[in-house]
């Protein structure tokens, strides 16, 4: 049984993993780590955390008790983390993250989690955010009806990460294994693209616009639905995103060139029965959903 | 006072805006025209119309009574339906529309209903709508919130101009005058660019996983609000947007190239500081709407 969860990075994702872990029923400790003593605090009154400690990365870190630790920061910051961490844990302990990436993290866990007596290493990534980050926003139920997608190495289950694979079904997530290959390529599709593509669209407004507030105001007045979901994911932070970008390059770039094609082949043909075809096929994906 | 309001097209729109004027207490009667049975019966049951009459498109329209016409079909409907009722309506009447772009129907109108004694024309754009269409889709309160813009090319507005104004204000839409050019800009920002990157989003997955279903199921699954989001207006329909980018082309156009450029921009930073920067913009861009 896990006696204690340390979670490395206690903003939206991982205070929430602390919040949804006490919904659950989770009875252990609940540790929280993270360089930011604001983070901290805030996780540690919304009650997402039983202990808060200030993660310092210029020092050695701590030896986290046995039992779980879950990365959940960014990308990079998951890498940096492996690194430091197969110094100071063993084999009584699981690590697993939620980055968004996952090529990258197999290939440093196999590398760094390969060997035996070394901690067990699951790669996980919860598709669920608010598009606004930080421990404020954590909510026990951010991952009720998400996709919590796991990319794990090993095909054996260790008893603390089936442990684990059970707490995420409680918090209400559908599970699914991957190929790690496949899911940045999949992620690339569903998440990265939309991602870029958003904040693509609101920059060049900003850019077009900014300077004429009149027109600026105007498209704000005049933009229903379409344009508030069309930019809504332009408000993500940047750095989440560079780290996405930075470890899952070639398939974002061919999914944004096949896009760039896409629209081009669109514009030529706005006055072409073309332009039919285009729709016909937009609706068959759409009716894929129902 | 309105006695008589004739909706020409009994779709979506037409029979909201039948149901809007019930809803409001208009009291008078409300006939709908469509020249497909089905829609007529749909809007006559659904309590969007006192009375329902087919429209022959190849027969001599009849004279609508004194009072409103509503034009509520595609662009071109419209300017068809404009051509005719110039032969069979005077000044005691006021047509409007609801086209989703103004420059042509403008252009029309001065043409048709330019002269004295001919009939009123205010130019119209409730901006609502949903991704599927039809009289059962319907709904009283379609137009709440929305924004409902008219181009007027006349200064002076007649009693029923301003009495329908005010049946629109109490469907609870915000409206605002504005030039016909500018309209078809702004609309082309923040409507008709969205509405063509939601079809080729759509339109580009379905090429490429709609021949591999198992791919294709597993971005389903996975794919949350962003795809849902992006791909949404994917589900629109054709007919309707024919006719705007037939209308629209080049304000279209610039749109989807300016979006083009900006996408490949990002592909070509994507491990760059550039990218930075385009971030920021974009959540500067977002902070405008709060």
């Amino acid at each position: 049984m896990i006696e204690n969860v340390t979670i490395i990075g206690t903003g939206l994702i991982g205070a929430s993993v602390g919040l949804a872990l006490r919904a659950a029923g989770f009875q252990g400790e609940v540790e929280g780590w993270d360089e930011s003593p604001g983070a901290l605090a805030t996780a540690l009154d919304r009650g997402a955390l039983t202990v808060a400690l200030q993660a310092r990365p210029d020092e050695e870190p701590r030896r986290p008790k046995p039992g779980l630790i879950v990365l959940a920061g960014p990308v990079h910051s998951t890498l940096d983390w492996m690194e430091r961490l197969e110094k100071v844990v063993g084999a009584e302990t699981l690590i697993t993250d939620v980055g968004s990436t996952k090529v990258e993290i197999v290939r440093a866990a196999m590398r760094l989690f390969g060997r035996d007596g070394a901690a067990g290493f699951l790669p996980g990534h919860p598709m669920a955010g608010k598009e606004r980050g930080g421990a404020e926003m954590a909510e026990a139920g951010l991952f009720r009806e998400a996709m919590w997608l796991f990319t794990p190495f090993r095909a054996e289950q260790s008893p603390v990460e089936r442990e684990w694979r059970h707490w995420v079904d409680r918090f209400g997530a559908r599970t699914m294994n991957m190929d790690a290959d496949r899911h940045d390529e999949l992620c690339a599709w569903v998440s990265h693209l939309p991602q870029m593509l958003s904040t693509a669209f609101a920059a060049l407004l900003e850019e077009r616009f900014g300077e004429e507030p009149e027109f600026a105001a105007e498209l704000m007045r005049v933009g229903g639905r379409a344009l508030r979901e069309t930019t809504r994911l332009g408000a993500s932070p940047y750095n989440m995103w560079r780290d996405i970008a930075m470890t899952n390059t070639e398939n974002i770039s061919a999914t944004l060139l096949a896009l760039e094609q896409e629209l081009s082949y669109v514009r030529e043909n706005l006055r072409t029965p073309e332009l039919r075809e285009e729709f016909k096929l937009a609706n068959r994906f759409r009716s894929r959903r129902d």
